[in-house]
């Protein structure tokens, strides 16, 4: 342990300060903490419902509840036709859907036509998305990634992606699957859901949500409107790692669907055959995953929903939001300041742009060196993006211990940094 | 707390329990749950070196220990011209390497052949071998499941292998991939990595090891020539949530030419980008492995090994391999049972034959009674297996409770079921 404090803990980042405003948080709390040090505890390993009945129906039940804080269609639950599953992250909830929806189709199709498989996306869905259509086998020359614009506030465009699906059809290819985001790591941009699915429905495309991000928001009915349009979707992940206090990792994935999925990616060895599987038609959480086994992690989510309940953790996303609305006015009101996106959630994105200039090569420069400058005092951490050929800085406000005298300090020294900067600088 | 006790606890099937031999256990230590408690106080982020620099540094320096007590070579380890990484399970290991071959072949021969390239394993593979071939798109019609056979022990022959891959040349495919395991699933057959490496380099084939459980015992002198032969594969994975006391989900993977990984796994998004992961060279996990984010598992490692030191772990090793022998013991001092395969490790494979019949129905139907009259006494836990159509059971030792007191009692309750079953029986 005192190896730790001296040697491992100087050498991290430290995602808990409360002067923590990079990426997005990774939020927790003691009661997630009390789910994962019980999951420990057992260390059972849930790979079909034999190996662990409670495991299996404890996460089935958990899904369901969180299903319903996000008034998700009753075609996303298992008390309805569809049903949910807890996965590591957002990569390996795109890349089982996808694995779906590319063996249904393959299925109709034939193997060989693996190469006309088209997939879709906006050029702010995240990386990862584009690394799952590799891995699928998707060829790189068929991963569209549509361009968004700084005036429709970087959402993936319905009218433009209609163009460049009829475009496919028109080249002989086939639309696989559009992955639509609420919520993007660059601006929290979101994408239209409604539109897009009608869309996906014309031409039979796959539709996956990626809420990672912004779909904890959604448990609040200001925010539910984000995820309209959502039963057009046949898949939809949301990650409580990010902002349901739940701790590393924590991605949860629904599906309209799972005996696609389970077609997909099922596997039946001898080891592993029992009664129950056969003739019981219970839930197998491995036929719903990429690996075999798997941690008792709907604990964590039972802790978290049984002890705040679904008014605090609205309290609690409300609160994240307030501060980031607090620190978009102290942006506002600076006249040497731009918040460059309008803000949606609990991030925002500005620049430092003293000369009220556009795109110039000048306030990139003078960003990051503003950037440069916070980060290196140790007192924050705040990350970058650039959009649309926009640098700007990213003030990502939620980790857990964040309260309003952090956000008010910090914006103090960005304030402070800049006008030092432009004192030190000869322009 | 009380409904974890009254709801939860009741419907678990306890795999911490020291009469759990079914399976292969999965074991832990008072180390490794401080290391877990403590990377979930972190709860870091370290999907690049930046985002958490001492997390990336420490997993580097536990996978070369790993390495060293496996006695692996440099060209595995960061401290040579390879390195290792943490994945969550075998199955993503796995599939990391096999976009890796995949790439790096298509890159080569175009990626339009996709649809030429074949994958080798035997029928004791794990099953997730071919889940993870689907998922990357090799077509289900070019995965070859080599047959094994009693009389080898379930090996993989690279006499019938080397016949497999000329014929699949001279039909016009593309040698892509062998997986060779060291302690298969069902019975623990070890595959000849030195003949079937040779074969790999002959035909230009990715080889990759798979010794999820076996791999453990390697750092036993007496155990690792299992590994000899390892120099000439591409990458291996190991699962210390199996054998090495490290709760799940910990799965280590080695590769020699981690720049082949990197170059099918990487990912450089806008808001990613730093400095350092462009000037320095240093390790970004995320584009070791599937997903971006990841936690700081190798602390649990760490712990692991810091707290027991290598002749310790030993030791664990060889308190479960003797009390499987001494099982062994009994299955072979009792006329009416069968060692169906020769013990290696800590897994048993027996049947219960009184009238010493040969594969016949009626054994198997008599050991498919006595398992579910064994496991529905809730005294005990085992599971069975078929291969080459026998039915036999596993008795597999190693739960981190397991003392021999348990191991005599578990013995003495089969023998007991087995007997009133004859009893009971008409036959």
């Amino acid at each position: 342990m005192k190896d730790v404090q001296n040697h491992i803990v100087p050498g991290m980042t430290h995602w808990l300060s409360p002067n923590f405003f990079a990426f997005f948080p990774a939020t927790v709390s003691s009661a997630a903490f009390i789910g994962e040090m019980l999951c420990n505890c057992f260390n059972s390993v849930g790979f079909n419902w034999l190996a662990s009945p409670a495991m299996t129906e404890l996460e089935m039940i958990v899904m369901d509840w969180l299903a319903n804080m996000l008034k998700l269609p009753k075609t996303f639950m298992f008390s309805g036709t569809g049903g949910g599953v807890l996965q590591s992250t957002t990569s390996e909830a795109i890349l089982c859907t996808l694995i779906a929806a590319r063996d249904r189709k393959l299925d109709n199709i034939g193997v060989d036509n693996i190469g006309k498989l088209v997939v879709y996306g906006s050029d702010q869905t995240h990386s990862t998305y584009t690394k799952a259509c590799k891995v699928a086998g998707i060829f790189p020359c068929n991963i569209r990634a549509v361009p968004t614009f700084i005036e429709s506030d970087f959402a993936l465009s319905p009218v433009v992606l209609r163009g460049i699906i009829e475009a496919d059809i028109a080249a002989g290819l086939v639309p696989l699957f559009l992955c639509a985001t609420v919520g993007t790591t660059s601006t929290t941009a979101v994408d239209p859901l409604s539109q897009l699915g009608q869309l996906a429905e014309e031409f039979n495309i796959w539709f996956h949500v990626d809420a990672a991000y912004g779909g904890s928001a959604c448990i609040c009915p200001e925010f539910r409107q984000y995820l309209d349009g959502i039963e057009r979707a046949n898949s939809l992940s949301l990650s409580p790692h990010k902002w349901l206090l739940s701790y590393l990792d924590c991605c949860c994935m629904w599906v309209r669907e799972p005996n696609v999925l389970v077609k997909a990616l099922s596997t039946n060895p001898e080891y592993l055959r029992n009664k129950r599987s056969e003739y019981d038609s219970v839930v197998d959480y491995k036929d719903w995953q990429i690996g075999t086994g798997r941690k008792f992690k709907s604990l964590r989510l039972w802790f978290v929903m049984r002890s705040y309940g679904v008014a605090n953790l609205q309290s609690h996303i409300r609160s994240d939001v307030r501060m980031a609305k607090m620190f978009e006015g102290f942006v506002k009101s600076d006249p040497m300041f731009d918040v460059v996106v309008p803000r949606r959630f609990s991030l925002v994105c500005f620049r430092f742009n003293p000369n009220k200039e556009h795109e110039s090569g000048y306030t990139e420069f003078l960003n990051k060196k503003l950037l440069d400058s916070v980060n290196s005092t140790g007192r924050i951490y705040m990350t970058h993006t650039i959009v649309s050929g926009i640098y700007m800085l990213r003030f990502a406000v939620g980790a857990t211990f964040t309260e309003d005298r952090h956000v008010i300090s910090a914006w103090k020294l960005i304030k402070e940094s800049a006008i030092a900067l432009l004192r030190k600088s000869v322009f």
